[in-house]
């Protein structure tokens, strides 16, 4: 069995429900929850309790899993009706958030596999046990991409590099090392001497809450900014390079990522700092032509008036915009580093000769 | 008499003690605090209840006269033992936050006006009631050069302008219309429409408890974002121009202000936005070369990791890195615009023109 007990994603011990680590909840609590209910997948994600765009992908393959397997107990034999019913659910969880590539990628996949066996002589066990194996596969793919990614960007620091990262782009977001952590936590496990500098990430901090814990308890440097100190940090030469994940790249090299992305990106060139974006290569979506055709969440304005504060920081008649990503314009990016590699500008042409 | 009773820093009606609004619990309490207790003033500056570097001016003005009453009572006719322990205990005041010029430029006006007068042959009681009347036209001088600036900024607006700003610099940062709010309360007034977006500004979220809560009470159309969406903002073309406030102006330009101003200018240039700081000719510090001379206050990690949230949002054991301001370089400053006008590049000259 690839995942493990302490993975924050995995299927229970009878397999009949989805376990994930409740990420809404860090660093003050570490609290599992499980569940094979369908609303409740959609929850966990809404909810940013799964977040991350390669564990959000990990976490849909597992449910659609759960959800054919309990679909299966309810039509029997009916593989049509089985399968209709088993579409519409994975259509209403892919609604669930609409920036990162990974959600769509993982139904669409654990879908077609679903779909091609319906038609084939194959009982519906029988699909179900191949749909299990297809969600597993997506997690261990996900482990073996953040390891390479982290050997690729480990290549481009050195001993006592200071790195600024944003959002969460560590173990939490993704499988074991990570997208945009993976090289500080490698290199930190082969005694590279590593300064890191974490942007909070407002409104919802995966920063603080996410980012600073997980390299506190893996015994990483590392210092809790907030986002507008970035650039008094790169000013005064703390910072040698910038990691950031990603959440959707587009076919010219725009990336869709946690908002403030863009002006980290912004500063860096302005302070000629390299700005690396880390992910696997299937964050590429190479059906949008540019960051133009990524379609940006936004999110309840309360999540910047009210949320995790005692008291309200606003009154309620203020009105407030909350989009949840932004585009990095792909000028502004140095490498992007995915597991097939590190891909330098020209994006397009680049992007192009590996996919 | 200068202040009104809706001055939201001023002396009580007896004139012994000083009357201010405790800004730290806006918007959720309107309450004012009334004190003639050194310690207290301290206080009330280090804690952020009175803040914006021309009020700190302000209220500095005050607290000189009201210390100095009471230790007239103390000392009778010695002047000076009043005024050597007068000195000891601004001293201690100006030591309260180190980085608006305002604070020390009231104080230093306060002690110049009592050590002048005290070599003369002027009753304790006649010295007492000069500095009342230096404190009143500190005040009033706010309040003169405040409109002053707005009628400079508002030159350089138009009808269905949108205008980021940063941090609070508006009437309860000032007297009455405030630096950079100055020109939009002042057109607001005249009927410009203009539509305004509020950085919340982290850690302690001046944006949103203050500026948002002001405009939106004055009726102008506000809209609150967090630090890092700023960039969303200005590349969606919704940015027309940046106003922001100034805590010290150096010689060349460089402008300290609240921490994420820097970046505000670095995005507005990457953009072509227009960037000004707005704040009359007594925040230039003349004997400040460069930014480099300033003194940027850092304060307690925990008004990051845990201050307004109703639990900490990241672990005791993070460090965090806290400045107060930060430097923006003057080759990203647009113009400062002061209440003696308009100042454009190369601001040494500019700047020395009027000085």
């Amino acid at each position: 069995m690839i995942y493990k007990e302490s993975d924050h994603v995995r299927l229970s011990e009878d397999e009949s429900a989805v376990v994930f680590l409740d990420q809404s909840a860090l660093p003050l609590k570490r609290e599992f929850i499980e569940t094979d209910d369908l609303k409740r997948m959609y929850d966990a994600i809404y909810l940013l309790e799964v977040r991350g765009a390669p564990c959000i992908g990990i976490f849909a393959g597992y449910c659609t899993f759960v959800r054919a397997r309990a679909l299966a107990q309810k039509f029997g034999q009916d593989k049509n009706s089985w399968l209709e019913e088993l579409s519409k659910e994975t259509k209403y969880l892919n609604s669930s958030r609409p920036t990162a590539v990974n959600l769509s990628y993982a139904i669409d996949r654990m879908m077609k596999k679903a779909s091609s066996l319906t038609g084939e002589d194959v009982p519906v066990e029988g699909i179900v046990s191949a749909l299990r194996d297809e969600a597993v596969k997506i997690h261990e793919e996900d482990i073996s991409m953040c390891l390479k990614i982290a050997e690729y960007g480990l290549s481009l620091i050195k001993d006592g590099f200071g790195i600024l990262t944003h959002c969460n782009a560590g173990p939490l977001a993704t499988s074991r090392y990570g997208t945009a952590l993976g090289p500080i936590l490698l290199g930190h496990e082969r005694g590279v001497i590593l300064r890191v500098f974490a942007d909070e990430t407002r409104p919802l901090l995966q920063g603080a809450r996410l980012t600073s814990y997980e390299l506190d308890q893996a015994g990483v440097d590392v210092t809790l900014i907030c986002d507008n100190m970035a650039s008094m940090v790169m000013k005064q030469g703390k910072i040698d390079c910038c990691f950031v994940g990603c959440d959707r790249v587009a076919a010219n090299g725009d990336t869709a990522n946690k908002i403030g992305t863009s002006q980290v990106a912004i500063m860096a060139k302005h302070y000629g700092i390299p700005f690396y974006v880390l992910g696997p290569v299937s964050s590429i979506d190479i059906n949008c032509k540019s960051g133009d055709d990524i379609v940006i969440e936004e999110r309840d304005p309360d999540e910047i008036r009210s949320k995790f504060y005692a008291n309200p920081m606003a009154p309620a008649s203020v009105k407030c915009y909350n989009p949840a990503f932004d585009v990095t314009d792909h000028e502004l990016i140095s490498a992007i580093i995915t597991d097939r590699g590190i891909l330098y500008p020209p994006f397009t042409e680049s992007i192009g000769s590996i996919l």
